[in-house]
C-alpha cells in the first residue's frame, strides 16, 4: 500500500440525513452507503456550517466556519486570501479534483484588483475552490443561462439528445399521457420519468466522469471531490427511479398546527415562499418525496458502481471515503421547503466515513452521536494527507482520532454551530430588514438547539424529549437559564473566530519576547 | 479651487492625545498642531483600533477593525484580499502616496500562491498597504538588519555621515560628555543630542520627502500619507530639541501604590516587562520625557514648514489636512512602558481635521467629544473624494457629516472598540497563554470603559468620576450591571463585524427575491 491514502469526497445535495437506510429511514433502499457505514463510522449528529448550497460547501473546502470565509450566501465570491482544499493537498503531492458541483463563485473584482487572469491555471484554481476542474457542473441551467460549453449537453447531444439545451429539454423534463413535454423544473410534473435513458442521466454522467478521473490519475495519491447535483431540485428521475417509491413511502409530515401558534417571525416569512406553501400541501409532498427517495436510490447504486471499479483496480484498500451532504431538504416539515434555517431537516447532515486502514478497526461499523461539523473535514484530510494541522486557520478538528478510536468523546467538542444569511430572500422584504441585518446562527449541544436572530427572538429546541423540535422553549421562563448559558456559548464562540491566519502559531511562539534579539532594543536603560 | 480636495493624513507615531498644547498639556509647545486645531476640528476621544503600530495602521488604512483585517499584530502580514486606502482613491483620480512608515507586512505566502510578483507594480501596491511608496521608512534600523538601500541612510552618506549605518551611528546616536559615542536605543542616552544637525534628522527628512512629493504632483489630486517616525522610540532627539525641555516639564506619574492592589493579571505581566519596569523610575522618565516633548515640538516645527509650503504653492486651501497617531505611549503611567494595553495613554490618539471648504465653517476651532474611531478616517476620506461608501467593507463612519456641522451627537455611535493580542510579548510566557489565547477588547461609552481579557477577569473604569483610570470596578457588586451591559455592546459587536465583504448591500438588494426571473424555478408546483 502506498504510503498515502486517496480521498475520495463524495457529496450529495441536499440530503437530509435521515433519508438514509442507515439512519433509519424505513423504505428507502441505500444499500451501498449502508455498508459503508457498516465497514466505517457513521457521524448521527453532524452538521452543516450552513444550510445552503455556497456557504455551506465554503466551509467545507476552507475549514472555516462561514463567519470566518465570508461566503454567507450562494455566489457570494469567496475571497481570495481563503486557502482551500488543493492548497493545503497538493503541496502533499495529491492530484485534487473536482468532478460534479461546488457553488464557488470566483471573486472577479479581486482578481481584477490583483492582476490575476482567471484563464491562468492558478486563475481557474482560485475560481474552483482549488480544485482543478476535471468536470464541474453545477446541475441548474436553465435556457437563459445556460453555457454552450457545458459538458453534460455535449455529451447528451453525442447521445443524440438534440437542442440548445438537452439537460433541459431531456434531463430536466418529463413527457404526459398525452405526450407532451412537462419542465422538472414544476414539482407537478415530479413524477414524469426523465426524458433520458439512465444510464445517460446526470448522476450516471457525474459517476462516469469520476471513474475517467480515477483511471487516468497515475502514481500520485489523488482527492477527489465527487459532488453530486442530486437529490437537490429540480426533483425529477429518469425510470426506473422515477416510480420505484410511492406515497405510500411518503413519511409523515413533522409539521402541527400547534407549530403555528405564536410563529417565529423568521420562520413565518420563510413559510410564505413558494417552496414553503407548496410543500406544505400533501399532494405536492406525494409528488415530490418519492422522486426525491428514487433519486437518492439512483445515487446509492451508481456508488456501487463507483466502489466495484475501485475495488477491481485495486484502490479501494487505499482509499478513504467520505459521504456526505452540503445540507437537507424540509420537505414540508415544520410547513416549510428547501432549506436555509436551523431544524433538524435542513441543518443535519449525513457524514460517513471509511477508512480501510488498520488503524480504523475499533470504530467499523460505529454510530457516533458526537458533535460534528461540516469543517471537521478538510483537517481530517490533511491529517490523512500528512499536512501540517494549520490551526491558525482551519476551525474544525480532524476526525482520524475518533476513527481510529482514540479519542474521548468526554472532551470533544461541546456546541455545535450553523450560520445563515437570508438577506436574498424574499423574507428579508418581508421582514422589511436592510441586507446586512438578516444573519442567524445555531448552537447545539447534546441536548438544546438555540437559535440566534438578529433582531428577532430566539427560538430554543429539547432535542431529548422533542426530537421532532414542535415546541420552542425560548420565551419560557423554566428554560431561561438554557437560553442564557447558550447564548454565554455563542459569544464565546464568536471571540474565537480564527482571523490571524497569516501568521501560524508556531511562529508566534518562536517570535515570542525575541525583539530584543533581532536589534530592537526598547525599554532598555 | 479643483472639484476634488488634496488629503494630507499625517500620523504622528505613538504620539498621546494629551501631549499636545490644544489638548491641554501646560507646558509642551505645539502651535502649528494647536492652530489646527483652532481652524478645524479637534476630536478629544477619538480611540485607535489597537494600541501598537501594525494593526493599528492596518485598521487605518483597511477601514475595518483588527478583528475583521486580521494583521492583529506588527508585522502580522495583511490579508491580500482586504482593500486599502489606494484601492478606493486612485479609481477616483487620485495620486495616493506615503512618506514615511506604515509598518505594514507584506503577505508573501498569500503572493506566491497567487502568483503575484512582489516586484510588479501591483506587488508593490499590495505590498505597501497600497499606497505608492514615495519614500516608505518604518523608522527602525537594527545594524543586524538595515536594509543597504535605505533611502535616509544614502541621504545621510550624501550630507557627510558616513558609515554602514548612519541611521543607528548618527540619527540614532549622541555623543557623552567623554566625547564617546552612546547608543540612542538606550534610555539612559536620552538626553544626548543626536549626532545629526536638526535639518538632516529623520523629522526634517521626512518633511522634505512629503514636500518633494506634492512638488513633483501636477494635474491630478493627491492623497499622502505623511507618517512621521517620531515621536516613537528610540528617544533621542538633534540640537535643540534634546534640551529644549527639563525635568520640571515632566507631569506628575499617573501611577499609584493603590493601582497595585489586587493587580489584574495582564497587567501584572506586563509590569514585568523592562519598558515597564524602566518607566516606573523616575529617572528614567525624566531622561526622557523630555525628549519625547522635545521629538514633538521638533515635528510641529515641521508642519508649519510644510503647511507654508502649500501656502505657498496655493494648495493649503485646498487640501484636507488629518493629524493624528497610531497610539500613545505609557511614559510610566500606571506603572508601564510603551503601549499595547488600553488605559487612555495608549489608547486614545490626537485626531484633528481641518477641512479647508466652506462647508466646514460652522465647526472651526470646535472640540468634540463624540467617540471616534481610527476606522473613521478611510470613510471620511471616500467621502471627500466622491467614492461609493463601500458599507459592506468599511465599518468607521465619514466624520464630513461631523464636520460640516450636520450630525446629531445623540445619533453617533454610542461604544468605540480597541483590540489587543499580545501573543507577541513576554507577558505571554509570562501568563503561561498560548499564541492564540491571548486577546483582549476595550469597549467604552461616555462614561465607562470595560475590558474583556480572554482567560482573565474583565476591567471597568469610571472615565467620569475616575479619568485617571485608577480605580478597577470590575468587580464590585455595585458595578455589575455595567459590566453586564457592556459584555452585551461587545457581544453585539463581534456579531456585526462585515465579513460579506465581496458583494455590496445594494447588489443583495437588486438580487433579493430574484431566483424565479433568473430561470431558476425552485419550489413551483
Amino acid at each position: 500500500m502506498p504510503s498515502k491514502p486517496n480521498i475520495l469526497f463524495i457529496m450529495a445535495d441536499q440530503l437530509r440525513a435521515d433519508y438514509l437506510g442507515c439512519n433509519g429511514h424505513p423504505t428507502i433502499k441505500t444499500p451501498t452507503i449502508d455498508e459503508l457505514a457498516t465497514k466505517g463510522i457513521n457521524f448521527t449528529r453532524a452538521y452543516t456550517q450552513a444550510p445552503v448550497c455556497g456557504p455551506s460547501r465554503m466551509s467545507f473546502y476552507t475549514g472555516r466556519y462561514a463567519s470566518s470565509h465570508g461566503a454567507t450566501y450562494n455566489n457570494v465570491p469567496l475571497k481570495l486570501s481563503e486557502k482551500t482544499i488543493g492548497d493545503y493537498l497538493r503541496p502533499q503531492g495529491y492530484r485534487v479534483g473536482l468532478v460534479g458541483k461546488t457553488h464557488m463563485k470566483k471573486d472577479a473584482e479581486g482578481m481584477a484588483r490583483l492582476g490575476i487572469d482567471p484563464e491562468s491555471s492558478r486563475g481557474v484554481l482560485v475560481s474552483q475552490c482549488g480544485f482543478e476542474p476535471f468536470e464541474r457542473d453545477d446541475g441548474l441551467h436553465p435556457d437563459q443561462s445556460v453555457s454552450p460549453d457545458l459538458a453534460y449537453n455535449c455529451y447528451l447531444r453525442e447521445q443524440g439528445y438534440l437542442g440548445d439545451n438537452p439537460w433541459h429539454e431531456y434531463a430536466n423534463s418529463g413527457q404526459d399521457e398525452n405526450g407532451d413535454v412537462q419542465s422538472g423544473w414544476y414539482m407537478r410534473n415530479s413524477h414524469l420519468s426523465a426524458r433520458v435513458k439512465e444510464e445517460h442521466s446526470e448522476t450516471a454522467y457525474t459517476t462516469n466522469r469520476a471513474i475517467d478521473f480515477i483511471r487516468e490519475t497515475k502514481d500520485e495519491p489523488w482527492c477527489l471531490h465527487l459532488s453530486y447535483i442530486k437529490p437537490h431540485w429540480p426533483y425529477i428521475a429518469p425510470a426506473p427511479y422515477h416510480n420505484m417509491y410511492s406515497a405510500d413511502d411518503v413519511l409523515a409530515c413533522n409539521a402541527t398546527t400547534a407549530e403555528k401558534d405564536n410563529l417565529h417571525p423568521v420562520i413565518e416569512a420563510f413559510m410564505t415562499h413558494h417552496e414553503s406553501v407548496n410543500f406544505s400541501r400533501q399532494e405536492v409532498r406525494e409528488n415530490v418525496i418519492p422522486v426525491y427517495m428514487g433519486l437518492i436510490t439512483q445515487l446509492d447504486t451508481h456508488l456501487k458502481r463507483l466502489f466495484d471499479y475501485l475495488k477491481e483496480i485495486g484502490e479501494y484498500d487505499n482509499t478513504v471515503v467520505v459521504f456526505t451532504a452540503d445540507h437537507g431538504d424540509y420537505l414540508g416539515d415544520h410547513w416549510l421547503g428547501e432549506k436555509e434555517l436551523f431544524h433538524e431537516a435542513s441543518a443535519r447532515i449525513p457524514m460517513i466515513i471509511h477508512d480501510p486502514r488498520s488503524t480504523a478497526e475499533s470504530t467499523r461499523g460505529v454510530n457516533d452521536d458526537r458533535l460534528i461539523e461540516a469543517i471537521d473535514l478538510l483537517p481530517t484530510f490533511l491529517d490523512i494527507s500528512g499536512a501540517e494541522p494549520c490551526s491558525h486557520i482551519l476551525e474544525g478538528r480532524s476526525l482520524i482520532p475518533v476513527i481510529n478510536g482514540q479519542s474521548d468523546k468526554t472532551k470533544w467538542r461541546r456546541y455545535a454551530i450553523s450560520e445563515a444569511d437570508y438577506a436574498w430572500r424574499e423574507a428579508r422584504n418581508e421582514l422589511a430588514l436592510a441586507p446586512d441585518q438578516t444573519r442567524a446562527v445555531m448552537i447545539t449541544d447534546e441536548r438544546w438547539k438555540y437559535i440566534h436572530y438578529e433582531h428577532f427572538r430566539p427560538q430554543l429546541f429539547d432535542l431529548k424529549n422533542d426530537p421532532q423540535e414542535q415546541i420552542d422553549l425560548a420565551e419560557k421562563e423554566s428554560h431561561r437559564d438554557v437560553c442564557v448559558e447558550m447564548e454565554a456559548a455563542l459569544y464565546d464562540w464568536y471571540r474565537h473566530r480564527k482571523i490571524r491566519t497569516t501568521v501560524s502559531n508556531e511562529t508566534v511562539a518562536q517570535q515570542t519576547g525575541k525583539a530584543h534579539s533581532r536589534g530592537y532594543l526598547f525599554g532598555l536603560w
